[in-house]
C-alpha cells in the first residue's frame, strides 16, 4: 500500500541553485503534510479504520454546480448499481497478488472503502495528494465486484455461477479483457473526476493487486438529452429499452441475491463487445432495423409506433412474412420465461484505431442479475445460435463477478464476507 | 471515399428462414436511402458541392437541452481555435495516400467542409448512416489543421516553421505520436457526438487518407465548475492560468497570421506528454508548488493570493532564497520578450496502464500561435534547459500544423491554398 512519505527531515526553501531532487522530495513530503491537515484532511496520517467515516460536508462550496451533485454511497445495496447510469465509466479489474490472504483482504478493503466514502462525498481519499480534484464527484459511484479467487482467499465456499461463462460460438475472448479477482467500477459524469478517483483507488490497492485490464466507457454528456432516454450505441440504435428498471415490480426479484454473505448484493457480467462498424457501415438502415428488429429513429419496435410498445412478433407483413425477422435481435433475446431477464447498464468504447483500421469500437455490456446462469446465459445461448446482430459484433471480453451488497458509516463493503 | 451503396435492388421483407445476408445488404441499402431521405437528408444522394451549405435547423428540436448548443462553423477564423474548450477533443493525424494530388485535396476538403457544416449545426453528414447520433452537436466544432506534405501537394510553398519542431532534450518522441498530413480536432462537450463525428469525418477522408494517430483528450464535463475556471491537470495543477484570451488585445498580433494563404489563419503545436503520477506521488505538496511556482490550491503564484496574480519573481524569503525557485516552471517559461507567448488549449490523457503499470496518463499540450519558431520553440528551450517539473513530464509525441483560415457559406476549408 502507498501513504504519503512521512519524513521528519526539512530542508529550507532552496538555494540559488535550487533545492536539490532529494531536498524537494524530503522537504515536499513534509509540507505535503501540512498542507493536507490544512484542507482539514486530519485523518490522512491515521491508518483507516471503521471510525473515518465522518460526514464532514466538502471541503470547497461548489453548492449549484452540476458537479457537486453528490450520490449518497451507503444502504443496503452498493450505490453504483440502481444510480442513473452517468456519462462515464471506468472498469479496472485486479488480480490479487498471491501473498494476499483473508486479513490483507479485509484491510484493503476498508481503505477502498474509507475512499469510497470520501470520494463520493467530494472529500479527498485518505493520502490523496491531489485533493482539489476531488471536489466535483458529478455524481460518482464506486461499485466493488469480487472474482472466485477472492472469495475462496476469504475462505468462503465459491457460488457455482462465479466463475467464467459457458464457452459461446461467437465468442472470441482474449484474456486481456477477462476474468480477474477484484473489479473497480468508477462512474461519474465527469471524466476528470472518474481518472482521479480511481487513481486514489489503484494507489490504495496496489500493495494487494496488479491491473488485470482497464477499459474506459462513455454515454451521452449528462444535460446532452433528455433525463431518462435510453442511449444510444455506436451502431446509432436505442440499446436498453427493455430493460427491467429499478422502479419495476420485479426488479428486487431480479436483480438481487436473499441468502447468505451475498444477501443485498447482486452479480455482474461484463462482456467487451467489439462491433464491426467498417461491415455495419455497407448494410442500409432497412437492414439495420431488421437486424434489431426496431426502428433507428426512435427505438419502437417494427410493429409499434413508439419505444416502449410491446413487440407482435406474431405479426405478418402483406405477403405472409414475419415484420420482426426469425433471426432479429430483440425476438431472439427474448424468452416467455420472465425470469431470464437481467438489469444493463452499458457504456460505449472507442479506442484509436490500430494500423490500417478506421475504427476500433464497440459496447461495454453490462448485466446485473441475481443468477447469472438462470437469467444472463439463456438468452445468450439463444443469441449464440442465431443472431443477425452477431454478424457485426463479436464479444472480446467477458468477467463475471459477484456485487457484495452496500455498507454502513461504520462498516466496509465485503464485511458480510470476511467479518470485523 | 466511401459512400451508401446505391443499388437498385430491393429484395423482399425475407422469407421464413430470414432474408440471406447478401439479401440484407442489398435491400438494406436501399431502404436506408429511403430513410435517409424521410429525415430530411435531401442532400444525400448528389455529390458534395458548395450548394450542399443550406442553413436548414437540426431535423428534432431539443432546443433547451445542453445537447443542442451550437457553434456557428463559418467565419474568419476556424471556430475551434477561440471557442471556450469543450469537455472532449478527439486529434486524429492522417497521412494523405501517395496518389492524392491537389484536385483530389481540393474534393477531399470540400467534403470535410461540407460535413462540418452538417454536423456542428446538429444535422447529419453526407451518407451518415447514424444521422441520430448528430442530433446533440454539445457546442461541437471541427478543426481542420495541413501539415507540410499536404502544403508540398497542393502546390504551394511550405512555410519555414511547418516542419517537426526542433529538437530538444526532455524529448522521447515516438512516430506513432508524432506529425501527420491532415489534421481533424474534433471537439464538443458531449463524447458520443465527439466519437460520431470523427467517423463520419473519417468514413469520407478513408478514400484519401490513413490513419497516423489518434488521440481522446478530456477536461473537466460542461457545467461541473465555474465557467471559465481554469482547467486542472492530472498532477492536480490548475494549468493554463497565463494564456491570452480570445479577448486580450494582443491575441490577434499573437495567433493570427495575416500574409498569404494563411491570412486569417494559425498554426498548431501538439505536444504529447506522458506525466509520470507515480513519481509525482513521492512529491509532497510544498515540492510540487515549487516545482511549478504557483499554489495547488488556488493556483496563485507562490507570492500572491490569487490565481491571476502577476508572480514576484524578485521576491526572496527571509533567509534570502527566491521565493518563486529559479527552476520552476513559471519562472522558465516566462520571457521578457511579450511576443515569446502563445494561446494553450490543453486536454488531459489517461490510456488503460501497461502490464506492470498503475497509470499511463498526461496532457495533450496544444498551442496556437502566429509563428511556432519565434513564440513556442523559445519557451521551450528554456524549460528544455531547466523546468522542475522535466523531471515528471515526458513529450512522447509532437506535430506542428498549418490551420488554414475559416471558410463562408459557399467556400471550403483550405480554399485560399487550393483555390476553387
Amino acid at each position: 500500500m502507498t501513504r504519503a512519505p512521512r519524513s521528519s527531515a526539512r530542508n529550507g526553501s532552496g538555494d540559488a541553485a535550487g533545492p536539490s531532487r532529494r531536498q524537494l522530495l524530503i522537504g515536499g513530503a513534509v509540507a505535503g503534510w501540512g498542507a493536507a491537515l490544512a484542507l482539514g484532511l486530519d485523518n490522512a496520517a491515521r491508518p483507516p479504520s471503521s471510525s473515518d467515516t465522518s460526514s464532514a460536508p466538502p471541503a470547497q462550496d461548489i453548492t449549484g454546480l452540476r458537479g457537486s451533485a453528490v450520490v449518497p454511497c451507503h444502504g443496503e445495496h452498493q450505490a453504483g448499481v440502481t444510480v442513473a447510469p452517468q456519462a462515464r465509466s471506468t472498469f479496472t479489474s485486479l488480480d490479487l497478488r498471491d501473498e494476499v490472504d483473508a486479513d490483507a483482504l479485509r484491510r484493503l478493503l476498508r481503505i477502498l472503502s474509507s475512499d469510497i466514502e470520501r470520494l463520493t462525498s467530494g472529500r479527498a481519499a485518505l493520502a490523496d495528494m491531489e485533493p482539489e480534484l476531488a471536489l466535483t464527484p458529478s455524481r460518482l459511484t464506486v461499485t466493488l465486484g469480487f472474482g472466485p479467487r477472492l472469495v475462496q482467499r476469504a475462505g468462503a465456499p465459491v457460488p457455482g455461477w462465479l466463475a467464467p461463462l459457458p464457452a459461446f460460438g461467437v465468442d472470441r475472448l482474449l484474456p486481456q479483457w477477462s476474468d480477474g479477482d477484484l473489479l473497480l467500477e468508477v462512474a461519474s459524469d465527469d471524466p476528470v473526476t472518474v481518472t482521479h478517483a480511481t487513481r486514489m483507488l489503484l494507489k490504495n490497492a496496489r500493495a494487494f493487486a496488479t491491473i488485470r485490464w482497464q477499459q474506459h466507457g462513455f454515454r451521452h454528456a449528462y444535460g446532452a438529452r433528455p433525463d431518462g432516454a435510453t442511449m444510444r450505441n455506436l451502431f446509432g440504435q436505442v440499446d436498453g429499452t427493455v430493460n427491467p428498471a429499478p422502479s419495476t415490480a420485479d426488479f428486487d426479484d431480479l436483480v438481487w441475491i436473499r441468502e447468505g454473505w451475498l444477501t443485498g448484493g447482486t452479480s455482474l457480467v461484463i462482456r467487451r463487445i467489439a462491433m464491426d462498424l467498417e461491415r455495419w457501415d455497407l448494410l442500409g438502415r432497412d437492414g439495420r432495423e431488421q437486424a434489431v428488429g426496431r426502428r433507428l429513429a426512435d427505438g419502437a419496435p417494427l410493429t409499434g409506433d413508439g419505444e416502449h410498445d410491446e413487440p407482435d412478433f406474431a405479426a405478418r407483413d402483406g405477403i405472409g412474412f414475419p415484420v420482426i425477422p426469425m433471426e432479429a435481435h430483440i425476438r431472439r433475446a427474448r424468452s416467455a420465461d420472465t425470469g431470464q431477464r437481467f438489469y444493463r447498464r452499458a457504456y460505449n468504447y472507442d479506442d484509436p484505431p490500430g494500423p490500417g483500421e478506421t475504427s476500433r469500437s464497440g459496447l461495454i455490456f453490462t448485466a446485473f442479475q441475481a443468477d447469472p446462469l438462470a437469467q444472463f446465459a439463456p438468452v445468450q445461448r439463444r443469441l449464440d445460435e442465431l443472431d443477425l446482430l452477431n454478424e457485426w459484433t463479436t464479444p472480446i471480453g467477458s468477467a463475471v463477478f459477484a456485487i457484495p451488497p452496500g455498507f454502513t458509516a461504520d462498516g466496509f463493503v465485503g464485511q458480510t464476507l470476511l467479518g470485523r
